[in-house]
Order: structure tokens, then sequence, then C-alpha cells
């Protein structure tokens, strides 16, 4: 029988193995040079051909708050076609922030997106996942938390997003609450929120004030939400009314135009970038529109099409050339962007896989993206597959913050 | 019955069939920014550490010949330990040529190793295979032909190289004949000699002299040699004789010390590029003592080692940071440069084997390597599996190629 020493070392010992200590390594501070393949006249040229591209064809905002929006700004409404003054867009995006403090539940794993920071977001949104007895299935609420839970873990992610998986055991009408609820409950690292309507939104915000407070969160960054355009040129009601909300509470939202280069772009990279990059600026310019000095985050989805077939392709080159130049753009205008990484075409965990996701990765890094986002979203892979591309290719992060420290 | 003009019409397309044109890319010339850690006051520190090893420590010859050289050179010997004043090293290297003309049987695959230019290898020295059912197995001459021939037909790779496996159905005194008649027989691109003793390398170049002419080889290089160190800080007798050997008669050798980073050199990455350097400078003087304006190539084999266990690892990020250092210590030398590319730890083709692959092709590519050789050679990892990864990840730069055009 152990007699009390015994028993209170045991009962240390015991005490220590249940003190799980979660610990996140910092934003990954890049200290190599970025790739940059556009000379200062080169960005004056796309900067140019994108004002152009304002200023002539213009963008379609589908939603009649906007287009009043517009109007009070000094922009040309055509029905729902806007035309932008080069100097009104200036204007507005110069009050954007150069860098976002976004707050987490544990001040300790509060994060700088802005700057030479970059930050890894896991993947969200699929449909689909395969389980550890390799079936495929519909995900559920349970599994969406253990992914939040795998995301808390994950000492090189620095976020638990939001529907990483989507749980289809739970209506539409409120599943956006038990995403971000689970997304709160499972981790105190920072989160995404969703955008899916203005009114999913304003419950995000409600959510957030609960957790946060609401003084709080008026002047503190929280939560991102995603704003998909609907390329080329066309930004629609349930994401203008989704941005309203955010940047009227001072959340970041990101600017995505949603790029199928090839097939909603022209067929080559600079045109395509000339496009995206009129298409972000239209977005976020009308951040400021809502709120002044409301901070918002420069972003993309990039995936190519195949002139061959018309197949969406991920993990190609020319979506590395795109993140290069676009980085150049962002910079350019001082404000943090978002670009997604580890991106490839195959369906399953092969090499395929890994070598798009390398590729995808090594590419984002020196973009100089500051929000790096979820693997292959667009393509509707299994999420297995992904978040295990996705914890590997961290791994990889992990060494080059120790690395690129020397 | 087909009449004449229709039989005619046939004869013509089936000629047309039978004429299969061997398509080579050209050699990949970057326009992307290298990734280049170290500033000037780096890489002049990094010149002085290099050349205060080799003043102070110094690097030994295990080879007679080569001891009666260096003395004859003005360098201080010892024993086997040879000492090099600095100013010696850099008289030396200074008549290497910064560029060269590596000239191939079919002349329009002929290519330049220097300055912007990538070309790609095959890898070589595997001593297994695995077919194509799945069977692990000693390769014979026959697999060698046909990977040769893969070589041939490959449009990305510029070389058919060497002994991409070991025709292990050949006695080790006269293999090096077989493969190097393996290599100039299937293909007409350029190709590499063994450099496994003296007597074999004089067999390679005796070879050479009966393909291209005796004269025409003394002043045009056709095959390229590499000569591993045995590091840390030794050149041994069976590679100091095939470098002598290639040398003298104007054939490019890679100067390739072996690194296992951590167990041959020290832990961390800097030091180890000091002794990396040292040892290739020692390597590329000596050819210049052979023969004053013979061409020559800066080269190394990275690996590191797990600090964990003593395993050596292939494809970790601080193997891709010292090529980009190596790179720029080789620009600053004004001598073209090689290195490996493709490199993994993994012993099939799944998915670690592809992202290990496709993040050391990136770090290669950007370091501005001229001569990217093989897949993990030194982990002797099954040679299909590298063949694939080399392969998928050479259509990569292909489509590199079109991009880096824009």
């Amino acid at each position: 029988m152990p007699n009390s020493a015994e028993r209170l070392g045991r009962a240390a010992r015991r005490s220590d193995r249940l003190k799980v200590k979660i610990e996140m390594l910092p934003t990954l501070r890049r200290n190599i040079p970025l790739t940059e393949p556009m000379n200062e006249e080169q960005i004056e040229k796309m900067d140019d051909a994108s004002l152009s591209i304002l200023e002539e064809v213009g963008v379609e905002f589908h939603d009649p708050i906007a287009l009043e929006h517009w109007k009070e700004a000094g922009a040309s409404v055509e029905g729902e076609r806007v035309r932008f003054d080069r100097g009104l867009i200036r204007e507005l995006i110069k009050s954007i922030p150069e860098s976002i403090t976004m707050h987490a539940r544990d001040p300790e794993k509060s994060l700088e997106i802005g700057g030479n920071n970059s930050i890894f977001v896991p993947m969200t949104g699929a449909p689909f996942l395969t389980d550890l007895e390799n079936k495929r299935r519909m995900p559920t609420l349970d599994d969406l938390a253990n992914f939040h839970k795998l995301s808390h873990m994950l000492p090189a992610i620095h976020s638990s997003a939001h529907h990483i998986v989507e749980p289809m055991d739970h209506a539409i009408s409120h599943r956006h609450l038990r995403i971000t609820y689970s997304s709160m409950k499972h981790s105190d690292k920072t989160f995404m929120g969703m955008t899916s309507s203005g009114k999913n939104a304003e419950d995000v915000i409600e959510m957030c004030k609960i957790l946060f407070g609401e003084k709080f969160i008026d002047t503190h960054p929280v939560v991102t939400g995603n704003i998909n355009g609907n390329s080329p040129l066309v930004w629609d009601q349930t994401m203008l009314s989704a941005l309203r909300v955010f940047s009227a509470h001072n959340q970041p939202v990101l600017c995505s135009p949603f790029v199928l280069g090839g097939a909603n772009t022209p067929a080559s990279v600079a045109p395509t970038v000339a496009q995206v990059n009129a298409e972000a600026l239209s977005a976020l310019a009308y951040t400021q529109v809502i709120r002044k000095g409301a901070p918002a985050i420069y972003g993309h989805y990039l995936a190519t099409v195949s002139m061959q077939s018309g197949a969406p392709m991920a993990g190609t080159p020319e979506i590395s050339l795109m993140n290069f130049m676009i980085g150049q753009m962002a910079r350019h205008y001082k404000v943090p962007w978002r670009s997604s990484n580890t991106l490839g075409g195959s369906k399953v965990f092969d090499a395929q896989s890994g070598y798009e996701s390398a590729s995808t990765m090594m590419a984002v890094l020196l973009s100089g993206a500051n929000y790096i986002w979820h693997s292959a979203d667009g393509m509707r892979l299994e999420c297995i597959a992904q978040w295990q591309n996705l914890w590997l290719m961290l791994s990889n992060a992990k060494w080059a913050i120790e690395w690129l420290k020397e």
C-alpha cells in the first residue's frame, strides 16, 4: 500500500498529465525575400489597367442598398453597373488599416495580420469527409467539433475557422449558429464568421458581442468574414449584405474575387490579375463607404480552367504566378491580403496531392500573403485529405519559422 | 481495292507515323528573382570563413599525385593535409569558365550550363527498382536501357545521365562500359560519365573520343563526371584520379562535397555552408592545377541528419536554405553550380514523396542552380518512385518555362 508521500507524488503527476498546454506558434514572420516578378513600372501599369476597368467597364453591384450608397459616394450608377472615378477609389482605400490585430479569446493567441506576418487558417466548406474507417460520408456537427479541436491543438494553425466541414445534420436555417458556437467553444484561437447572408452575419456579430462584449468588438477585430465575388465584375446581394454587417461592426472582411482563370477571366495571367485587382479594389472601397477606417483584407480565390476540357484546375503554376503579382498589388495599396494554400487537383491523399499542395504552399509563402486560408475548397475535395495536406505542409511552416529566424 | 493515289497517301501517313520527333525543351531560363538570404556583407563573411578553413584547417587529399601537384602549385602540404593561401585559391578558380556549352550527339540538344540557365538531369545510382508488376528487384542492363530511352523521350529532361539504375547483371569490372554505351546508344542528349575510378574515367573518355572524335572533345565538353567529397574536408584517391582524367581532357566535373548536415558538418546552417564552400573551392582549384581553363562545376550533395535519431533526412527545409546560400556563393565566384532536386525521405510514391519533392524542387529553382541533378540517390530510394517524382516535377518545369516567358 502506498504511503502518503507516494500518494501525493502520484496525484501531482496525474494533475500534470491533465494540464495540457496548448501552444500556438507565433505568426510566421518572413525573413527571406519575396518573389516579385513585376518592377515598379509594371506595378503602375497594372494599377492603371485595373482603374481603367473600374472607370470604363465598371462593376455590377446586385444590391439596391449598395447602389444607393455608391450614388451618395459619387460613383456613376447605371442600372446595376457602377463606374468609379480613379480618384474616388484611391481616396476610399486610403483609410484601410495597413495591419490588423485580431483578438482571440485567449489574448496570447491574438494575431497581427499585415506586414511580413503570415497566419495559417484551416480549410473550410467540405461537404464530405472520409472517416477513420475510410468511409466517405456527410459530416455532422460532431465531426466539425473534432476538426475545431484539432485546429485548436495544432501549433501551426492560427484559427479554428468556421465550417471546416458542413454539419449536414443541422438545418440550414440555424446551421450558422451551430458552426459559430462550435468555433467559439472548442478553441480559444481566432475564428471566422459565416457570411451566408446579411441576417446570418448579424447573428455572428451578436454571438461575438456575447463572447467579447459589445463595446470591445466595436473597436477590436475578433472575427473575419469572407465575401466572394461573382467574377467577372459582379458582387451579389448575399455577400454585400454580409459585408455591410461586418464592416459596420469594425470586423474585417476578405474581399475575394472568385477566379476560374480562363473561364471567368481572360485566358492569360496579366489581364486576369488586372481584373481580379479591379474587383478586389471595388469591394475594398465599399467597406470604407460603410465605415471609414474599418479593417479589410484584399482577397481572392484562385483556380484555373483547363483550356482543353474546361475543367477547373487547382495547383497549377499560373496560380502561383498570379499570387506573386497580386501580392505586389496588395503591398502597393498597403492593404493586408489573403490567399489560399495547399491547392491540388487530386481527390485522394496521394503523391499528386502532395506535390501540388507543396508547390502552391511554397509560392504562397514567397508571394508574401498575410492570411493564408484553406485547401482547394472550390474543388470540394474530401476533407480529410485536405486536412492532412494542410497539417503536413504546416509542419514545414513550423520548421520554416525556425530557420527563418537565423 | 485502293487506287495508286490512295496507296501513296497511306504510305505517306505510315511513314509520318514512324518518324517520331523527339523534342527537348530548351534550358529553363529563369526570369523570376532568386531567393538570396545573404546580403553582400554576409557573402563576404562566408567567403572569408571558408578561406580561413582552407588556410588554417586545410583539406586532406588522400592521393600522392594530388599532394605532389599541390606542393608544386605552392600550397603547404603536411602529410595528407593541404593548407591553401587564400590568394592561391582565388587565383586558381579565376580561370574556371563562367558558363559551359555541353555538346550533345544531336547538336540541337547541346546545352548552356551557367548564367540563368537550369538543366534537368535524371537521378542515378538506384540499386533496386520496382517493376510494372510492383515487384522490387535488382535492375538489369535492359532496365537501364529503358530508363535511358525514357530520358531520351521526356522533353523536360536534358540528359540521359549514366547509371540511373545499377545493371547488376554485369560484372563491376566492365559495368561502366555497359552503362556508358547504353547512355550513348539510347539517347542523343548529353550524358554523364562514370567516375568510379581513374581507369574507368579513362575508358569513358576513350568512348567519347570514338563518338565525337579525339580533337573535338579536347576543345568541346561532351560529358560530365561527378566527384564526391568525403566530408568533412577529405577528397579520396578514387575521386581525385577520375577528376584528373576529366579535367585533363577538358570535360567538366561536378566538385560535390557530400553533406550529411549535422553528422559530417556542424549542426547549424551557416557553418555548414562555410565548410561545404571550402571543400568545393579546394576541388575546383585542383581542376585548374590539372588544366588551367578547364570547365568545372561547383557541386554538392545535401542531406541532413535527424538530431534525434541520427537518421539521414532528405527534403528538409535546412537543405533548401543551404541551396539558397550556396547558390549565392557560386555566383560570387562566377562558377556554374549543381544541386539535386526532388529529394524526399519516403520510400514509396506517396503524398510525403510528393510534397517533399516539390518543396525541394521549388527551392532549387529559386536558388538558381544551373545543373539540377537527381532525386535522393544518397537515400537509395526505389528507382521507379524517384523517376515518377522527377517526371511529375518536370512537367511543372515545362509549365514553368511557359509562364516564365511572359
